[in-house]
């Protein structure tokens, strides 16, 4: 069966997230296996808008899945925001014969997809970010590292906590999404977690947890924030008035970004770079590859974008089971 | 709701596995939690057949999400495959007031506990193996560790096979199913990977993939061999003699099974535990408690020990289409 | 020949450092060999003061050497600044029969063991820092581990910096010392780094640096700076004025104080524990075990107290050199 | 001042070691400071004697410090042992004018050089082996790394090995040496360690140290093979005959040799890199640079080859106080 597309471009665009160099290096060899010619489009929608792109081959991408970061770049692109922009990246695709393009990244990257495809570019987005927090997909390519990174950190925090009984304070990314903070909390056995989805009630949330476990013989402690919850220096602040504690504060920051990816951030980025490339050599267009509990679907972009994703509440309920705090 | 079990018993059984501290962690803290005492049984059956057990509480599993190995040791029993050791089994649980036990382990471990329920011990197994092997949950407790733990290590042995070019054929776990075989080789990029699940071609599944890699411009070339396919010498000793490549034979080993847990193999293990106390606090017994894709749910155990579990068929598309191979 | 003493006591006191565990398993099992008695006194100073202490032997501290942290506690003690507190530490020793002592710690901690001799306990300190800012001893347990995981998590913050091509300003610890930044900065191949005990020319030391580089190629950067330089967010805010880069700030903080220590760390702190043992039971006391490239010696406390140490000049011609600045 | 030589090559030679790629790094960016043209020649001495070499600039070893293996290739050279085969290598340094040449790798590289120097090339060697066997230098690149690889994985064996309460035998390497062997066997708190300079009195040695940690508690055992000393699975047999415990091999092999270099290995590297260029550049020639203690010094080969390196014999001493062994 004849290909729907015979050359396609790849980027991507957004924050970076590690896997994203193993999707890039499985939606370059699916192609090629398949016969398609792959572009690498660099920095994101700015090297659509400016005809920034490498050739890529075979070996071009060979040793990539290991890498963190992306090689062809990420960026937020003023320019695309505005419709010459977007006719400019229009006219790249054209000159550079592009009949499909697939965009690594989140929402934003998504949207930018449906800009190109009402132009008449095929377009297929994978879901990459440490957030986890695209509605139509239960994993995101990077959240599995990232949360590794975080957790390595939190248990050398707790060597150190321990030594000097004190109470740490922990900021992890995620601005409007607490499922990287969780995560990590159920993993590393957190005093309690803060996330931007639910409203803190300190006294509840915070003191009595810590409460909990100093009753129950621990004498440090490990208190979670994601940072769309305010600041994690304020947090300590009010548990050192309330609790007497000696806090230190970390925020983990943009190491969380980087790192050679997990094995499931590989294996995840893979599967879907293949799917990406499989779908737009049937032709289709406007989809998101995403996963399924262990199945990959693709969904409409548009009907993706509208999806909403909350935090899961059974998280909640064994991790006041384990902290031995009763449920609100 | 009254609970209806007192004092139940945690073991770990078999093979062990990066995660069953973590699970046996969540078992005490929710049994806690729930008003139920948790008594730690030692050394696997042995130590229901030898009464040889440690009380634990609230602290004494603080900080054991992190910890590798089990701190209740485990141990294959000769004992308690007769009639005469299931029976001593039995009146330990009876001298003790254990009302129920919580066994994390594989299908052995699962096939010991139908043992004790026909003689009225409430239980609930756990899925605990490296090997990904059981039927009815999509995940087992370990697995993920075991295959970024051998996926380090693949990734070092490939920078002194780069300097060399030369072509490493590494043996991972997996006696019997290639999973994590699989899981590993898509992670690191192989070249191909040998599994028992499936006769191996020579000439197609290894000399080919290696040919198509060096016509890519590859040098080096790594082999992956589940354990159970046969001596990763022999396999070596062929690529030799056929492509007169310089390889280098690596047994990755007992190392797969230790470390620190990853996060999610510790976010797994704490979720099955709580779930194992939860059954038997609602009078569940002969249960398995699973994973299918992100969802927690539980399994009579004569029906799980029935069930089959094939490879991912899909993962040899994806492979092959990556490292260039036709389909067979 | 008979030891000159019979029960010893160990402590770590002031900010903790990994390999300290190395450190008291090397002590605990040195006197158990020479046939010591030997007692964990937790806490630091605070234990003496206070009595509070644990009795410890050879399975004890088995699996000791690669825990982080420090199994009896750090702290710093108020109580034992005044003279009723230093009178309550000797009659703990008096009370536990305790006839030397070793301390493992900073300057802070020696000062403390020669008020101890003074009132005629032996004594004997170790190095135990992640600053390495001991003047008599070029290196210090924790030193290694500590740069180490500056370095890791630079490695990750390498890989977003390089996606989005920005500044990473990374504050590292060292309130008074910059070896740490120095040696990590060597080790990452940062564009520039400073430390506290040289005076910053932000022309000559950061800019020009970062426009060698660019020259060069780059399009992300990296600089280093030591906690005691002043606020890495200012840094961040000066370049960006200068440069017009996008920078981003991490501030590594307790983190580099915890995790397994690095075979160097583990090996320095059985080394020396060892000969602090063998220097009481030899009948020496008010020593300071150090150091000095791959060999061991000893130093008299107030000796080394009046010790400097600078930083290694050679580091900033190599450093120039390998980023292309000129010698100032 | 005039620089002695205006374009040098620099090479790997035999066995790759972690770290060789910064001290290619920190040759190329020195000679560029120092105003030097730096080529690259590939795969050893072959590269010399057929002419396969890279040019190399600023940018081209960019983020090399932090990749383990060496981006140009290494080998043993069949052909340059011979005299037409060091004529060849000789004719491709008049070819492309390079007036000096580095090579880094271990005594078979420093004896290559000699060749070349006795024809009229300038030659430094760099110590690059993970086996820290080079006489004249305490400290070879690569060694920190290989320790701390070797560490890693035999800190993960002993979980699975208490576990499971079974005696491990590691197999490190180190074909005619063992300080690898030692230097991880104190880090690892090993039951006992066998290196080839050292006879083995299997009942002193391995069944005694055995027997001394079970008399104080402890059920599982890590027992160290150097390479050397034979094979680790009759050391394991003769184990199980003496003691009958339960034992496990692990052969660590090529693992050992790659893998992101740590803090020490890239600050030796870099350090060592810049010692060469800098005595090339002063006319100097026939040296090793190598490091004594924390001082970088350099030694003429002749002289260097000549020497001898024992083991460090206090190690012992500390060890078997530790395990609680009498001295031999």
């Amino acid at each position: 069966m004849a290909n729907a597309v015979r050359r396609i471009g790849v980027f991507t665009s957004g924050g970076d997230a590690p896997g994203m160099n193993a999707a890039i290096r499985s939606v370059v060899r699916t192609s090629l296996h398949m016969g398609i010619e792959c572009i690498g489009i660099r920095r994101g929608y700015n090297g659509l808008v400016n005809g920034d792109f490498i050739p890529l081959d075979f070996e071009s991408v060979s040793g990539l899945s290991r890498r963190g970061g992306t090689m062809l770049y990420s960026a937020r692109s003023e320019d695309f925001r505005g419709e010459a922009g977007q006719e400019k990246a229009v006219a790249t695709c054209k000159l550079l014969g592009l009949e499909g393009v697939v965009g690594i990244g989140g929402d934003g990257t998504f949207r930018g997809l449906l800009e190109l495809s009402r132009r008449g570019v095929a377009v297929v987005g994978l879901p990459g970010t440490i957030d986890n927090d695209i509605a139509c997909s239960t994993y995101t390519i990077g959240f599995d590292t990232a949360c590794n990174t975080a957790l390595d950190s939190i248990d050398k925090l707790r060597d150190t906590m321990q030594s000097h009984e004190r109470c740490s304070v922990v900021e992890v990314m995620g601005r409007h999404a607490g499922h990287l903070a969780l995560y990590v909390g159920v993993a590393c056995g957190a005093t309690c977690v803060l996330v931007p989805e639910r409203p803190v009630d300190f006294e509840a949330d915070v003191v009595e947890p810590i409460r909990r476990a100093r009753l129950g013989g621990r004498t440090h402690f490990m208190v979670i924030v994601a940072e769309g919850v305010g600041s994690a220096y304020d947090v300590a602040k009010k548990i050192t008035e309330a609790t007497s504690l000696d806090t230190r504060v970390t925020v983990l920051g943009h190491v969380q970004r980087g790192g050679a990816p997990t094995a499931r951030d590989r294996v995840a980025a893979t599967y879907m770079g293949y799917e990406a490339v499989r779908l737009l050599a049937e032709g289709k267009s406007n989809r998101v590859v995403c996963v399924q509990g262990d199945t990959y679907v693709d969904y409409d972009i548009t009907e993706a974008l509208k999806m909403k994703k909350g935090l899961d509440e059974q998280t909640y309920t064994v991790m006041r089971a384990l902290t031995g705090v009763e449920q609100r």
